[in-house]
């Protein structure tokens, strides 16, 4: 690899000067937000780069997008936007450019060290979609719930099914999860009421829209890559009695709308690009608005670890990949919009958990301990479902010639219900 | 009835003194948005009457709360701040109070004729929640889709059943709605693809939320309602064809997603709180956190009509009352938090569709066609669905003593799907 930074970046970094994923980080306690690019162990402070009019391309040269509170405004802005503010970053950032890398005093302010930085949501998000994407997780929950002959709908083939989630309560990485009480399948003749008993995980990604569309203009899903800007890891908590309860006829809501957690850093579709690969061949062939020249998956090597409370390590529970998803992420977008529905710049698309076909790739709870019908190994305990004080760390990495593309981590800790 | 305006009510007006919803408007065109009351047949620019100090109560004096393009800042200081605006507008609007009624250069700018404004999204909404709380529309879809025997599912008497809708899409009255294009089931061997041939309203009121609750933080049934700021009309445009075929396991999605409108005007709890009445008896006997002190209904009558393209005039397809909902506001709000989620201001809760027991007050077509099984007449002709150019009018009213507290309209015309 020969692009390289002045920035010390250590080989198994998440963010080497090949990456250059967005967040949203305030320096210091009280500071206003603002957006940032992670390099190595820092973050360059885009209003900074900015203000020095180093922005300097045709798009972005006198634009605020850079002194917003969210990156929206830039989201909205479109690809040929991001492409020029990655050149311009990319070329500050490199070995070889004196800009930065000679002024003592612009790297004082432009350069805060990621530990010492609070992260923020990237994105006021409008609207937060979950796809149900991979096959084998809807194999799995389809034979765990309604038994092993046709446990996948036979919608599922031909739509990328998905439900509205819930916006509001979308946190970042970091921020603790309180078990939601609720309703359960009567044992007696009352429902169950209490603490959830079956708190889960869902291993996920989630794409974060661009510039959106009209509402009665679909999108094209030949055009759908030019209005998504990027990736984020994501766990959509679950607790499984309360989804399994509430859900007949019109789906999960308090089963879900608890919490959902996404990391902190934006990894774009350019940094991705070198790791794409061939999506799986779909049969039956998909109808003409789903049919796309470029059929396109990411090779995102995907790991959960859970560390329970009190304990020095985590451990891991399964690994999974990007790549095992059906249904891409352009297929999501166009059906999204098939019916006029309109998109915002930052609406979030969770791609569903990303089960592999392996049990060890499964990507929650439900699939792992087969609906708590067995018990899984954490070094010195088991787990059927999450336990109070339980922090669960996804983590998610390209691996590319001698450097990494990665999300960085996405974690939250249980705590227990209110009394 | 003593209490009168200056400002001539027509006795048939939806919007005496005794009413005051809240709106936002441009009162020409290219003017920004601003917060505003209905009174007869004008409206009052609150922004004017912030900027002239007669706000002067201790919560609202020197507020921006009325220099906004939306209600939510308002909204979020809760029935406090609400009580003192009603009090204080009420008295600046009486026929015995001399400040705004004696002041022509002053009614000149603050009171517009509402013919002649352009009515706006009253609130930026975060999150847009729909409840399926009537027992008869629950009855008549379960029978419709699953048949006879237990139309309603076990969960319906113990839960407030409810799902996410899309906030997007929500529109407000007077907006073209496009047919939607969509999959529907396969008849040979691929789905159906193409416009939506099941095209239906759905008569709906929702609620508007004030302030909101921190995440993990539920509210209390019986503080609930202070957490409701009012009411509006809603009309869920719903593709039946598209829902039925999509909507295992995860719910509606894209059957819903094209547009939801809403009427212009929010009608605050304060106003309907005259038209007040019991729900009904529920049994089994609610949870202990949805067993509310005073369960509370409000006796609004509530009426469809479809105007067919070139025709004079609208035919009345449905009479039903919001009295016919067995989960109230309350119950439904406190439902939604008990597992910990956050609300905000400016969120929405629709009621689901409004079906009263008998057959002409269904509140959608599903219902009052049988699914397309019989004909609807609408005068000259008949419909089974919507057809294109059929423009779909919801209006609500509870009558007072010698005046009425209405909504107003809410309306939209179906456009031809794009090619
Ligand atoms: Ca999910
Ligand atoms: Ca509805
Ligand atoms: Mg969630
Ligand atoms: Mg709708
Ligand atoms: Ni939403």
């Amino acid at each position: 690899m020969g692009l390289q930074s002045f920035v010390e970046v250590h080989p198994e970094s998440h963010f080497p000067i090949q990456n250059l994923p967005y967040g949203v980080f305030r320096p210091r306690p009280g500071s206003e937000p603002r957006p940032g690019v992670a390099i190595g162990d820092y973050v360059l402070d885009l209003s900074v780069i900015a203000a020095h009019g180093l922005f300097d391309g045709s798009i972005l040269k006198g634009s605020d997008c850079f002194n917003q509170p969210n990156l929206n405004k830039f989201l909205g802005m479109g690809r040929p936007a991001w492409k020029e503010a990655r050149a311009t970053i990319q070329n500050l950032l490199s070995s070889t450019e004196p800009k930065l890398r000679d002024n003592a005093s612009l790297r004082q302010i432009a350069l805060a060290p990621r530990d010492q930085v609070e992260m923020l949501l990237p994105i006021a998000i409008g609207d937060y979609t979950d796809f149900f994407s991979s096959m084998h997780h809807a194999k799995n929950c389809g034979t765990i719930f309604r038994g092993p002959e046709n446990p996948i709908p036979a919608n599922w083939f031909h739509i990328p099914i998905a439900y509205h989630g819930r916006a509001s309560s979308v946190v970042i990485s970091g921020t603790d999860i309180v078990r939601p009480r609720g309703q359960g399948h009567p044992i007696g003749g009352s429902p169950y009421f209490g603490p959830s008993v079956k708190l889960d995980f869902e291993l996920e990604m989630a794409a974060i829209v661009g510039p959106g569309n009209e509402l009665g203009k679909p999108i094209d899903v030949n055009e759908a890559a030019d209005h998504i800007f990027g990736l984020v890891l994501m766990n959509d908590w679950s607790a499984r009695d309360i989804q399994a309860w509430e859900y007949v006829p019109l789906g999960p809501f308090l089963g879900k709308s608890f919490g959902t957690t996404v990391s902190p850093w934006i990894v774009t579709l350019d940094a991705l690009e070198p790791f794409a690969c061939n999506a799986p061949k779909q049969d039956p062939h998909p109808l003409p608005y789903l049919a796309e020249k470029i059929s396109k998956n990411y090779d995102i090597s995907l790991e959960v670890r859970i560390k329970p409370t009190g304990e020095e390590n985590s451990h891991v529970v399964t690994k999974s990949n990007f790549n095992h998803l059906y249904w891409t992420l352009t297929q999501q977008l166009a059906h999204h919009t098939i019916n006029g529905c309109n998109l915002r710049p930052g609406d979030l698309l969770g791609t569903g958990t990303i089960s592999g076909p392996e049990p060890e790739s499964y990507g929650c709870l439900l699939e792992l301990t087969w609906n708590g019908q067995k018990q899984l190994s954490l070094g010195g305990t088991t787990r059927k479902f999450l336990e109070d004080g339980d922090e669960v760390i996804i983590t998610g990495c390209s691996k590319g010639n001698g450097y990494n593309v990665g999300f960085g981590t996405c974690s939250g800790k249980i705590l227990p219900s209110p009394i």
